[in-house]
């Protein structure tokens, strides 16, 4: 029976958490990956994030599903335009910022973790989403984990671990995720970065000009390192 | 058309939110009653709660269901024995603690709130509770509010309301609860404390030996007030 530690990684299908989810195996962690459907109009991610899990060798995947009466007004969750080729660098919220989703994302990952006994969650938040999303920021995540740890058993019986969020792309720039990732062995042909994909014959077409598209992009053009444009799922 | 603001209110179909839900509307709130499916074995609650709702006169009442696989190793969730006449003034956190139910339940609410652009939620955590339950402490509240609004749309556009988490009945105690209650008008005959009650005719019976029941019994006593002790659907 394995005695590792189990560490609860967010896995989106994404590229970030795809590295996430290779940094914490290499770590020596049994991984438990989880994907949150709310109702997300690009639900291949959800296919993509199986895959993903499979690939980075998680112990187990599990697609927690919420209700996505909770989640209006964004455009990964109504019908509002993806925006296509805007200016990158303007400090505002997109409408592709889905109503608290980490917090209730972390929260429900925090739940999990105390079921099982966990102490160490995993999240692929990094500096390229600072400017828009506010719960892309460090300073939320301590703040949320300050606030785990007082409203769970960690707060009542002192000697049990405390609850960890850990984010290890925090300070990388989309190229170093890419290089991270090269470095891990994470086969980016597998994820997804875009909010409004194509279907495709077998996986799906990034639109190549939503922000998530474009950043990828330039991550991998920065980092020199191919990347083939089509989310394939049975790569 | 209404002017009102709008409160998020969390309804159980327990005692205490009932009493916050009347305190809300007494206070001229347009409520949003929240109450969540989590796969509580003591499903009637959830009846109950919308008979608490509408009531109360909560304007809507919204059942948010939860994936029950984050929310293992609970007598309200396994099966696992619910305590009867256990000794009430030990500090240790009981069965009957869910792992981080109400910072699931917070955060959700608070992606409702964000959806809706209302910004303040209201629960009925109380004195009563903080021993045994670290989710019901208001320090764990302070964190989880300071979370919030550094994780929503309040955290960059800093002229936006910030969300507060209200807690009405956070230095009350049950008898108090049970008199402010009657203040307000509230028929506590359609409200369940009971973590295992028997199924009845028009609703269903508290077992009148867990937690919940001795603590409601002992507050009514203490208020001098008769509860009859049979939760009634159609009250």
């Amino acid at each position: 029976m394995s005695k590792k530690p189990i560490a609860v990684v967010l896995v989106s299908g994404g590229m970030d958490s795809a590295v996430v989810l290779a940094h914490v195996v290499s770590e020596g962690y049994d991984a438990h990956a989880i994907s949150f459907d709310y109702g997300q109009r690009h639900r291949i991610e959800l296919e993509l994030a199986k895959v993903v899990a499979s690939k980075g060798k998680a112990v187990l995947h599990r697609v927690i599903k919420l209700d996505n009466s909770a989640f209006q007004g964004s455009a990964l969750t109504d019908d509002i335009s993806v925006p296509k080729d805007r200016p990158l660098n303007i400090e505002e919220i997109p409408v592709t910022y889905v109503p608290a989703r980490n917090l209730v994302f972390l929260s429900i990952a925090s739940a999990y973790a105390e079921s099982i006994e966990a102490a160490d969650i995993f999240i692929g938040i990094n500096a390229v989403d600072y400017s828009g999303y506010p719960d892309c920021r460090p300073e939320f995540i301590e703040a949320f984990e300050r606030a785990v740890n007082l409203g769970t058993r960690t707060g009542i019986e002192q000697d049990r671990p405390s609850i960890r969020v850990h984010c290890p792309l925090v300070d990388l720039s989309k190229a170093q995720i890419v290089k991270r990732g090269i470095e891990l062995g994470v086969d980016f042909g597998a994820t997804l970065s875009c909010y409004a994909p194509e279907p495709a014959a077998n996986g799906c077409t990034p639109c190549g000009h939503c922000d998530a598209c474009r950043l990828r992009a330039a991550g991998f053009a920065e980092a020199g390192v191919e990347d083939f444009g089509l989310a394939v799922l049975g790569a």
